[in-house]
């Protein structure tokens, strides 16, 4: 239908008019919700919903819903807001949370918005922006509650009262020395509400030292650390004990489940999409595909070189290409066992890299049980098809039952020995162990049990079939 | 060198010497150390040395170290104690703690045990113990804070003050009607220290209602609860509203690591080992991982049969093997990305059962695309080995290379629908999606590439090979 009224863009108008209309009554109905409920049906309207709704929203609730480190949107939020606003609001955020924004903003607007920051802020920033991704100083903010060993509890409680709102947790207390100011203790709320108000605020400290963080350590260690010690927050430090900042226990959870799904994705031979499957870009996901993929099929390649070598022994006996399928499938399957162990086991650090030879003592012995058990299975079939009549190896169908035994027990063993020591190898090169994926494990596999399978085959049919 | 000594048995009692002497140093460098370091010393001694030491310790620290979730010596420990001890131990115990014990002890102990803890203790256990395991209702604490909504902050305060020793966390204060003793707001300690101590406890509460859980909720939807609000805790509830437990953010990290590395080594093909790999005993990890690589094996053998149904076209086609393996694994590969995918995208909630069709409708177009990219470079690799005259594929060398491109796409597509369809199906029968390991899609898409690429053969090759 053609709209007859002669203004300027009336369908835009319109357009405005309802999105605006829309973000009233869907911000009237949040009302009163959590800031993650508001944060997740933010999530799902258009944009310009979005950004109206956040708009009219109290503003100490837009600064709740900002701060959310699940909420992808916020950068996009904060780029869309009138400068003047989104100067105000970055400045409230915590400053961990302000520098992953900054991380993420597209330019020019992160320089633009960068530099009309207070010259504090800024320099927070860039003292937060300085360390690498994945790091304990990149994960860190540095809005945390530290007072003097010479205080009391009760100074220290009515301190905590006024500091309160400006603090990302004040359930970890960090007393210094007053003179040098390196970390001394620290003091959880729930043993300082337990002291007397007179008491020196060390009266309540445990016995032993603090734990803490290197800035440079990674988020897998850090977490290592949060949960041994069952912490809600770990100082980072530098070399003189000078607290730098804190990692939470709710960004320490945030951070395993993306290693977690960045491993997964990994594994599964893969790079890591670093975006939920049903959000990021059809092209992008194509692409984070498709490179490995490739490359995989590249080096798959070396198998059709692998059997052009022995295309002569397998034109003389066919039936030796019936079990090739078989066989290499369960070099793969194996090897990808052994590699899935040993990737958990160096990211949660139950075996590191020096224990690489304990490794490989574990799984020889293994991969023989293994090979000795699947061969057996693999012998019964040929032995059980030839004997019922179902179908006709040759006369040589014992030598080439005992083959591809033979070939069975060699190629599980090399598979489980290459699964596992391929996270140290990578390791050690420096990779992240996590990159061995099952169908790289089993590419790598696949080659090196063709040429084993017809290596076997040339010594057990020699002088029959080949 | 024989003993020449006449006693019952000197080397024994020197064994005992020589374990006494050396607990006795270990216990005095340990003083002062974090429970978590302790443990970890305790972990790598003989069992009857890390009794000995953990003896020798103040009983307040014996139950700190007990208490340690990570610590999968404590039942051992426990069993090893005089009876008496082991009971007074066990109510000193965190109630989750010592459901999970009796849940790990071995018989005659555990019944022994429990019938000697006091029936109150009993009753608490029992609560505990009727959930299934992987629930709210077992990971949940019973030592939770909880005051009635007439209370004041001061009278809130001082209560805690005097509990704080007996629960595991007061971080999280339940506040309840106090006739019908629902629950009507979680309020936190941080709020609670800045209220003024006349107000009412619901003054500093805020305004949304508390985050609950159902005791039958997986531990997977708990942690993305805790994630999702940033909670130190979250209360667990029956249909009345009122508070069962509570399950505490530290045992949810562990629990979302125990989930990561079972769905790892699940996804690598093979049952989750359920303990550290070093730690494991040879014959146990051995029936973990030999069982799904036979079923695995058994399922490949159908490779065996395609191949023999096809022996004839083999025998003709000799050429066409050259590209089996090649072939196969790109389907492998394909499929292992999907899944990978899926699981995980499933695993974090951000895609449900009913999204089914959506993904489809993803995996469709992109499986079409990626086989379009191997198939040119598959065909390119024919041709140019053709061309350069590295190898002789035959006067139909260009039929060839057209059945290895039309296979490739065909599998590559197939490999995608299967792989991501898999974990959905999975869910829907009630299994775990994540046993869709990547060995199990890569056998599924083996035995059916391979009567893909027979059958493409026999369309394109049709009266020049076959």
């Amino acid at each position: 239908m053609e709209d007859l009224r002669n203004t300027a863009d009336p369908r835009r108008d319109d357009a405005f008019a309802t999105t605006a209309a829309r973000a009233a009554s869907i911000a009237a109905e949040l009302a009163g919700e959590h800031p993650a409920d508001i944060a997740e049906v933010l999530d799902g309207e258009e944009p310009a919903t979005a950004s109206a709704v956040l708009a009219s929203l109290p503003r100490e609730r837009q600064v709740e819903i900002l701060d959310l480190p699940d909420f992808d949107l916020s950068s996009d939020l904060i780029e869309a807001l009138p400068v003047e606003e989104a100067v105000h609001l970055l400045t409230e955020l915590s400053a961990d949370r302000a520098a992953d924004l900054f991380r993420w903003m597209d330019e020019p607007a992160r320089t633009h918005l960068f530099a009309r920051l207070p010259p504090a802020t800024q320099a927070e920033l860039n003292r937060l922006l300085a360390w690498p991704e994945h790091t304990a100083g990149s994960l860190m903010t540095t809005e945390f509650v530290t007072v003097p060993s010479t205080w009391s509890v009760g100074e220290t409680l009515r301190y905590l009262r006024e500091i309160e709102r400006t603090r990302e947790t004040i359930y970890a207390i960090y007393v210094l020395d007053p003179v040098s100011l390196k970390l001394l203790k620290a003091v959880t709320l729930r043993r300082l509400i337990t002291g007397e108000a007179g008491q020196s605020i060390l009266s309540v400290a445990p016995e032993h030292d603090p734990i803490t963080a290197d800035p440079r350590m990674d988020r897998e260690d850090v977490a290592r650390l949060i949960s041994k010690y069952d912490l809600l927050a770990v100082p980072v430090v530098d070399e003189d004990a000078h607290v730098l900042g804190i990692v939470t226990v709710d960004d320490m959870i945030d951070a395993i489940i993306e290693e977690g799904t960045e491993d997964a994705q990994k594994f599964g031979g893969m790079e890591a999409l670093d975006e939920p499957y049903m959000e990021i870009a059809f092209f992008a996901m194509l692409k984070k595909r498709a490179g490995w993929l490739s490359i995989l099929f590249l080096g798959e390649m070396l198998t059709a070189n692998a059997m052009q070598h022995f295309e002569g022994e397998l034109e003389r006996a066919i039936v030796l290409t019936l079990f090739i399928p078989l066989i290499m499938s369960s070099g793969g399957n194996s090897g990808s066992q052994a590699t899935s162990l040993i990737i958990r086991a160096l990211a949660l650090g139950e075996v590191t890299l020096k224990d690489w030879w304990r490794v490989a003592l574990r799984e020889l012995p293994s991969g023989l049980v293994l090979g000795a058990i699947l061969a057996t299975l693999g012998m019964a079939r040929i032995t059980a098809w030839q004997l019922l009549e179902l179908h006709d190896y040759g006369e040589h169908w014992g030598l080439v039952a005992a083959t591809v035994g033979a070939a069975l027990v060699a190629i599980v063993t090399f598979g489980s020995l290459i699964g596992s020591m391929l996270p140290f190898v990578l390791r050690r090169l420096g990779f992240d162990p996590a990159s061995a994926s099952a169908p790289f494990v089993a590419t790598f596999v696949d080659v090196t049990g063709l040429v084993i399978y017809f290596s076997v085959a040339l010594v057990i049919l020699h002088g029959t079939l080949l």
